[in-house]
């Protein structure tokens, strides 16, 4: 019997449901300044504009989350992150994903983030659990697990369920409970390795059938380096929420994705009467 | 432990191979007097250039196997459907799926067709069984099953499966492998039913689980009276190769249909270093 679990993550006024009897929420990712060079450059001259803009833009287009990072070289993370947070907070009321590899700055903008987020991440290397999952348990947050641990990325699905399970049961230890879990079984690309999004769709598949927890993941990874990209994007997110995947971080201003995104929850008959679809059709009518 | 059947169709010098572990078989749909006036019109008047470039036409934009139907009100089946098949044998090497509902129109079309073919349907119907399938045992051809018996179209995927596991069975008795029995889940619209699709692909889930058979889908149908239905055929295709659909009867000069047959191949780990997916750039790119 499978168990769906539902993960509830908040704003100071607003609660998102994360559960695979809701339709699929959407992780807006743009709040990052890795591989943007107009984002590095305008929080390396304290311009918050770009992440004002990506805020409004990701939420009108559909986002329901918005990951935040504020990872960039040569900056004091711990007080980037506060303000960016603190500048997506004071533009937008949806829930946010706090998204660092800095304990320090993670601690910091929990300390600033109003109501409960997600952490993104933890995963299965010693260093990592004991170092985010007590944040967790102190803050009362949600936590996203990689399916890392310290011997690397596994290559089976079978080995990437191990990473989730570890993972489950040392934050089951500090009693935050699998609702509060959310894994990653990690998206690889496609270009170096045919295999990779099988690979990925099979470790859903396990971790939901053993765990019923629910799933994110860096979906666009998967064509990275491949040509027509959204093509292959749009594929994947839809055969991955088939599989199980509730809450992908991806882009919702690429049309291709967004209306895969829909389609693959109506196909799930999480879409009643096809309201969604067809309110969706006209906002894109409208917007030619 | 799923078995992986192979169902092999052929032409008078081609052969296709059907299963999980090759790419997506696309059937062309086309050729169907069904809903398209001009190919009405056009048998009507004897002139047979239309279903001579329906077939090139598919062929071209990637159609390994074509559908082909000749079911005009008011017109002799039997000697149309004849006539229709030897043009199409007369223009292409590629298999070709007869498809009727008139066993006197199937057994002419048998005697007429070169090859193996993959006949457009049985179903679980006493009357449809007692005709079909010996036909198929004494032409040597795979059947297609469609999940809908004396009682109608099940509504629950367990139901049709069980209309699968007796078209397979009666099949069997008449020394009809496995192999050569095509299951169609079916698939009804969801503006009609928002758990349509849904229970299509629990149905190929539970089919392809019980007897490791090939499926096939009328996939376009989930559209049918909703907005932009080629998005949402192409989000569709992708989860149903993911849930087990091997050789869909759709139309691959559409590309968002075709590029996400390509995509979910490449997903599933069924197009090595991705060679495929770049060629259908290239030529995509090539064709402006």
């Amino acid at each position: 019997m499978i168990r769906n679990l539902t993960t509830l993550i908040s704003s100071a006024t607003q609660t998102v449901e994360i559960s695979r009897e809701q339709p699929t929420v959407i992780i807006g990712e743009r709040i990052n300044p890795t591989g943007r060079k107009n984002v590095l450059a305008a929080l390396q001259a304290g311009n918050f504009d770009v992440v004002r803009q990506d805020a409004l833009d990701q939420v009108a287009a559909g986002a329901l989350v918005l990951d935040v990072n504020a990872g960039v070289p040569g900056m004091d993370e711990p007080v980037l992150l506060q303000k960016v947070l603190q500048t997506v907070m004071d533009v937008t009321d949806v829930p946010l994903c706090i998204d660092t590899a800095n304990p320090t700055a993670l601690e910091a903008a929990l300390k600033t983030y109003q109501g409960k987020t997600l952490i993104n991440s933890t995963n299965g290397e010693e260093k990592s659990l004991n170092a985010v999952l007590p944040l967790a348990r102190e803050y009362g947050a949600a936590v996203i697990g990689l399916c890392i641990d310290d011997n690397g990325i596994p290559a089976t699905p079978e080995a990437r369920l191990a990473v989730a399970a570890k993972i489950i049961e040392r934050a089951g230890q500090l009693g935050i409970p699998p609702a509060d879990v959310v894994i990653d079984p990690l998206t690889l690309t496609l270009g170096a390795d045919s295999q990779a999004a099988q690979v990925t769709l099979k470790t859903i598949e396990l971790v939901v059938k053993e765990f019923g927890v629910n799933i994110t993941a860096g979906a666009s990874n998967v064509s990275f380096g491949m040509p027509d990209r959204k093509y292959l994007n749009a594929a994947f997110i839809a055969m991955a929420i088939h599989a199980g995947l509730t809450c992908p971080i991806t882009n919702p201003l690429v049309t291709e994705v967004k209306t895969a995104v829909l389609a693959a929850d109506l196909a799930m008959g999480r879409d009643d009467y096809g309201m969604r679809w067809i309110t969706a059709y006209r906002q894109r009518q409208k917007e030619g």
